[in-house]
Formats: structure tokens, C-alpha cells, sequence
């Protein structure tokens, strides 16, 4: 958050898309990669509440990657940038010896609206969900519309005190939150919204559906935490309609998931994380 | 260039870095290598004579690199950044299969003043550049300190007309300044600034410094144009010091270069550009 004249904030966010370990091009055409990187950029300023402005971008370009590829890919970063109103402003391009890697940044701008930040939970709060989770990888990630619209109207009409989109994994996000705000968090297990896919997922895993929305990632939905009365009248309003489901309550400490039975268990905060080597 | 509220408009620019394409980790460290891409993010900002403020960084990881390696390259960004004020405000970090790429987004702000545009240009303007130029890949390239503040206070007091900063030579961008412009000019052989270190290459290399000063590129000094008495109040001033050089005049069409014998001929753009095959 870039603090410019009073009501007019700015909001920064960048994630990059790299070839052999987000993406494989012979399984993802390059305008699905090109609007999934947009995507992920415009769901990080969904998550704020904010509202997403301008764009640029980078590309590193491999001799496999012709210019009909690197036209296929700006084409499938504007199906997704245009609805919002969102240009593409300028950026840099260079060959690269071996893979693509494609970065976006985005700008965004609060209009007079606070940013929604990971750390603002309190003990307390319902814990909601927009959409449904798990499987993504069956081919939702390359689809999915990002939350901004949702995004925008959550912190237009209510006071939403903690947000994150889920990149990640519900386990791992959620984990992120509670960390940024020093709580933690109880989920109902029935109440977690699971995916078809994470079904479809499930019976060829041996792992269960609802492991699958926990953990997959890269649902890109948002996870947000208000006050029960504010949660009550989210749920009540046509404007989010069926989308959002209550799935929890931010507690004290720890993150604990309570099945159907009322039996809880600790979740760990599985998922996607990324690895560097420390020497 | 995003408009924001009266006097708050916002500068947006970014540059990456490509391992085994713009450095050799063999031959620079990785501090050096942070520190040049800072820089040449910071020297885009300065070229439109506006203040630096943030910057967001993506850095893809491949197997070879070490978190010392990482903790250089931030090392590195900051050495530049920091004099600058300029916070590193977050990022995206990723595995990569090879090679180690790294993107810096810079956000910078008029604070009041108007950006100068390379298309600005008039005929008549005197040309002028700060520095000495070429030889920049015998070592200057990694140790250029970007002209933030000659940038800023040429914009802040003197009307600047037009002004870019020399990355790809001062052939390509001088030609790339016309073009935007839609103005011609005529360069002074005998005032074009030249490096000691192109004197170096022209020694081993069979061409003379001056085509080392006008087509080498990575110099990241100021190029800019303006009237014939403002150029000579900045002269006589002491802000900018001998740094300055007036080397040719905006004229209405071609570029062609005058030597100290008074012939003319063309000049070509040439210089370091990139290739990206077309099917």
C-alpha cells in the first residue's frame, strides 16, 4: 500500500509465471498462461477489496516461443484484464536461453476505501469463503474469473476486517491470515465448500475431497473474516448471492478442524510451497 | 504514466534481468547483479525526471543458486535503492528448472511536476547528455549510479523537453527520442563525451571510441533535449557541473552525425537489441 493524497492510496502486487515449474506448454496453451498470470495478479487486488488499474509486464522469451505464442499469451492476459478496465501500460521483454518466464504487476487504487489487510482478524470473527475449493489443477486454474467484482463490493458495502485470496490452500492462506493478525481459527468441516473436481480428484487419490479443499491450492477464491452480525447479513443480501459460505470462527490461537461428529483435529498447513535451497 | 488526483499522477516502469542472456553469474556476482537491475529500473525513473518511491521484485530460483546467493542480490538492490529512499515493498519468489531470472517493478511520483516524455522534442532544441559514454561492459555497467537527482532537478528547473536514458546506445536511443518526437537531429562528432573505457576497447577491438561511445549502450546517462537558452543557462549553472555535454541540435528530419572535418553522414541505430523469432 502506497500512501499517495488522502483517499487515494495505491495498491501494488506482482507474481510471475515461470515455464517447467507453473506451467508445462505442451499441456497449457500459451493464452491460457498468459491470462493465468493476469489472473493471479488481479485476485491478489480482489483480496485487498481494491480495485485494479494498470499492468505491466515482463517476458523472458525461450527460441521454442514464437511471436504467434507471445501474441497468444498478451491475448489471453487482456481476456481477462479487459472486463476490469485494466490496461496493459508497458513492460520489457529479452530472449531467454531455455524457459518462458512471464511477470505481471499490477497497480491498483483505493478510491477512498481502506485497503482489507491479512491482519485485521479479530477473536470473533465468522470466517467466510467465496466459491468452492479443491481440484483446481483439473483445470480450474487455468479458467478461473478472479473475485475482483466480489472483491471490490465485500469492502464497498461491509466492514470486512481480515482478507487473503486462496493461492495456496485453504490450510496454508488461512494459516498466513491468522498469523498476520496473532489468532487462530476453528473450521466446520461440513461447512467447507468442496469442489466437483476435488471429488473427481478424491476417488483416483485415496485421499478424501474435503483433504483436496483443504489443501490444493490455486482456487484463487477469497477467504475473509467480519464480525457475526456483518457475517448474518452478508449471507442475507442477494448482492454475493449463494457464493460465499460460512465455514468457520477465528478462536484465541491454534487452527483446529471440527468434523462431523464434533471431533476436532489440528490442521497442519499443507500445500504448495516452494523450495530454495539454504546453502 | 497513471493519473491520479491533481499534482499526484504516478510513474510505473519495470526491467528484468536473465541469467546467461544480460549476466554470467561466472563472471558477476549477485550482488552485482541486484544492484544493476535496481538500477536500471531507477534510471528509467530518472529519465522522465520524477521520484522514485517503491519497488517490487520477482526472482525465479533455479537449482544453482543458494540463499546467500539471494541474500547478495537483495544486498545488492538495496545498495542502490536505499540512497534513493526507495523501499522494496514485497515480490514474488519462485523455483526455476535453470536459470535465475529477476524482474524489478519501480513505482515513482511527480510530486507536482510534469514526467518528461521522450516525444517532446522540437527542432531547434539543443541535444544534451550527461556522462561519458561507452566501453560500459568493460565494468561501468555494474557500477553506474543511476542520475536520480540529475534527472529530478534538470525537471525540477529547467523546461526539459524531451529525455531518455542511453541503454541500448546512444545511436538506438537518440533514433528511438526522433522517432517519438518525429524530429530529425545532427550530432557533433567532436562533442559526443567519450569513456576512457571506450578508448580501451577501440584499442583491442578494430573500431574507433567513437562508434564504442555511440553504439556500446549500458551507459544509463540522461539524453534530453531542450531550447538553445535553456541549454546554455544549464551549462553555465554549477548544479549539473561539467557533467553535461552539448553534443548536436533537433533538426526536421534523418540522423546523421557532422565529424571535425564538417561532413555529414547517416547514422545507423545500431547497438544492442533483441531478437524474438517471428514463427
Amino acid at each position: 500500500v502506497l500512501k499517495g493524497r488522502p483517499g487515494s492510496d495505491w495498491i501494488l502486487t506482482t507474481d510471475h509465471l515461470v515455464e517447467g515449474v507453473h506451467f508445462d506448454l505442451k499441456e497449457a496453451r500459451p493464452s491460457a498462461v498468459g491470462r493465468k498470470v493476469m489472473a493471479c495478479n488481479l485476485s491478489d487486488i480482489a483480496a485487498m477489496g481494491c480495485r485494479p488499474v494498470a499492468a505491466t509486464v515482463t517476458v523472458a522469451v525461450p527460441p521454442h516461443v514464437t511471436l504467434a505464442d507471445l501474441r497468444a499469451v498478451h491475448r489471453g492476459m487482456r481476456r481477462v484484464s479487459d472486463p476490469f478496465g485494466v490496461a496493459i501500460v508497458g513492460g520489457d521483454t529479452s530472449r531467454s536461453p531455455r524457459d518462458l518466464v512471464i511477470g505481471v504487476t499490477l497497480v491498483g487504487e483505493t478510491k477512498g476505501l481502506r485497503p482489507v489487510l491479512r491482519s485485521g482478524a479479530r477473536v470473533g470473527d465468522s470466517i467466510l469463503v467465496t466459491g468452492r475449493l479443491g481440484g483446481s489443477r483439473l483445470g480450474r486454474h487455468l479458467r478461473f474469473v478472479p473475485r475482483v467484482s466480489e472483491g471490490w463490493r465485500l469492502n464497498h458495502r461491509y466492514r470486512i476486517h481480515a482478507m487473503i485470496d486462496l493461492s495456496d490452500g485453504l490450510g496454508i492462506d488461512l494459516s498466513r491470515l491468522l498469523r498476520a493478525s496473532g489468532v487462530g481459527a476453528i473450521l466446520e468441516a461440513r461447512r467447507i465448500p468442496i469442489a466437483p473436481a476435488a471429488r473427481r480428484m478424491a476417488a483416483e487419490s485415496g485421499r478424501s475431497a474435503l483433504e483436496h479443499a483443504l489443501g490444493d491450492g490455486e482456487d484463487f477464491e477469497l477467504l475473509f473474516t467480519t464480525s457475526e452480525a456483518e457475517a448474518r447479513r452478508i449471507e442475507a443480501d442477494r448482492i454475493l448471492g449463494s457464493l460465499v459460505s460460512r465455514i468457520g470462527r477465528i478462536t484465541r490461537a491454534g487452527l483446529v478442524l471440527r468434523d462431523s461428529r464434533g471431533e476436532e483435529r489440528p490442521i497442519e498447513a499443507s500445500g504448495y510451497e516452494h523450495e530454495i535451497r539454504s546453502n
